[in-house]
């Protein structure tokens, strides 16, 4: 049995990249299927990773307001100009390069994700409480059968995820408290932001990083629900 | 056939109240429903008519500037509390009133607009472009079954319709330029100022109104789509 009463929870928010998507998986089918007709011989499992590790250096400039807004597309089709050069990829056309980038509108679900979520909707309002962008996660989830109530976080708040106004600004459109919401992630620190601001916690481990991955395999703290993957998590909520 | 190519749009985007639930019919019902414990005697109809009629000058506060931003579920609930002192409405509780409010989250459909939009969401995305906020939205949706995949529109861009800012911004948000979206509403005004940003235009004719309804029983222009309800637009534009 869960520690958190399950009828004190009336929205399930969710951390996307890496909770709900194989991102990294994803970005290596993508580069694969991008290089062949082009006979680019490219390390596409670091591409990925170094395409994400350019993500937060990317937000944090806009974070600390060095730079005004600017939608997660726009900083990844810039972190993608930087790291082509890196590797060494010559002779892709920029437009090329604008469908290669839209491979994050393309990312696949974890298996249990989709049928998980289809019996979470039943009880509760799902909405994403990502740092993507709307028409990301519009496509996303239309081409992988999201079940989204809600697509919300950062865009519409106009705050990066792991500003307080990003998850603040979730619980408040969706008419709710901040304990009236619970959020879903992957990732540890996510969800201590979270809990520090009145979320409700959900802990589901994900392998997002590899074979190599080191952090994140356990849940840290005594998250209101640790759970396997979203069938349990179903389970634990009586869905 | 319509003049629209069907291929040419990626994104139908809907005005809500109107054009999708039958707002009149739903606060008659709520306001029964809400009378009849506590043995009020209220004509419904005038009642739901007046408190629509407050909607327009209430949200022109904020389109000029006079006061910030403010969403429309606050609009609402101010409305009510004049208009139950107009009706002469007596020793109910604020409490009460903030659930009568929440009315608005509770609109019918119209019979088509489930299974209309569940056939057009296999070729389109769905948005809400609505002057409704996200709660009142969602909510509605969960209820009703409505399948959007966004929830867009004035919350989302802070512009009241009219105002520019709600069309342009919610086709940004989809990552689609305006023509690539059309607008489908009840009310020619709506579509002849989407019309003007570059969406693409549909007109479902709506008695919205009642049976005294005299405007916008017909299309008022040469609109992209004119349909009888949603399965004729999903019809006619291949779906």
């Amino acid at each position: 049995m869960p520690r958190l009463d399950p009828a004190s929870v009336k929205a399930l928010t969710f951390d996307v990249f890496g909770t709900v998507v194989d991102w990294r998986a994803s970005i290596i089918r993508e580069g694969e299927a991008f290089a062949k007709p082009r006979g680019l011989s490219v390390d596409w499992a670091a591409f990925a990773d170094r395409w994400r590790a350019m993500y937060q250096p990317a937000m944090e400039e806009v974070r600390s307001g060095k730079r005004g807004w600017t939608k997660l597309d726009d900083l990844h089709r810039e972190s993608l100009g930087k790291i082509v050069a890196e590797f060494g990829i010559k002779g892709v056309m920029a437009g090329d390069l604008d469908d290669l980038n839209r491979a994050w509108h393309r990312l696949d679900p974890w298996a249990d994700a989709v049928p998980g979520l289809t019996r979470l909707k039943r009880k509760y309002v799902l909405a994403t409480l990502s740092n993507g962008n709307v028409a990301l996660l519009v496509n996303m989830a239309k081409r992988a059968g999201l079940p989204w109530d809600a697509i919300l976080g950062a865009e519409v708040t106009r705050f990066y995820k792991p500003q307080p106004g990003c998850y603040l600004g979730t619980a408040a459109m969706l008419g709710l408290k901040p304990d009236e919401c619970a959020l879903v992630a992957a990732h540890n620190n996510d969800l201590a932001v979270a809990s520090g601001l009145g979320f409700k916690t959900v802990f589901v481990p994900r392998q997002e990083h590899g074979p190599g991955q080191t952090k994140d395999l356990t849940a840290e703290r005594d998250w209101d629900v640790v759970a396997r993957d979203f069938f349990d998590l179903a389970d634990q909520l009586g869905c």
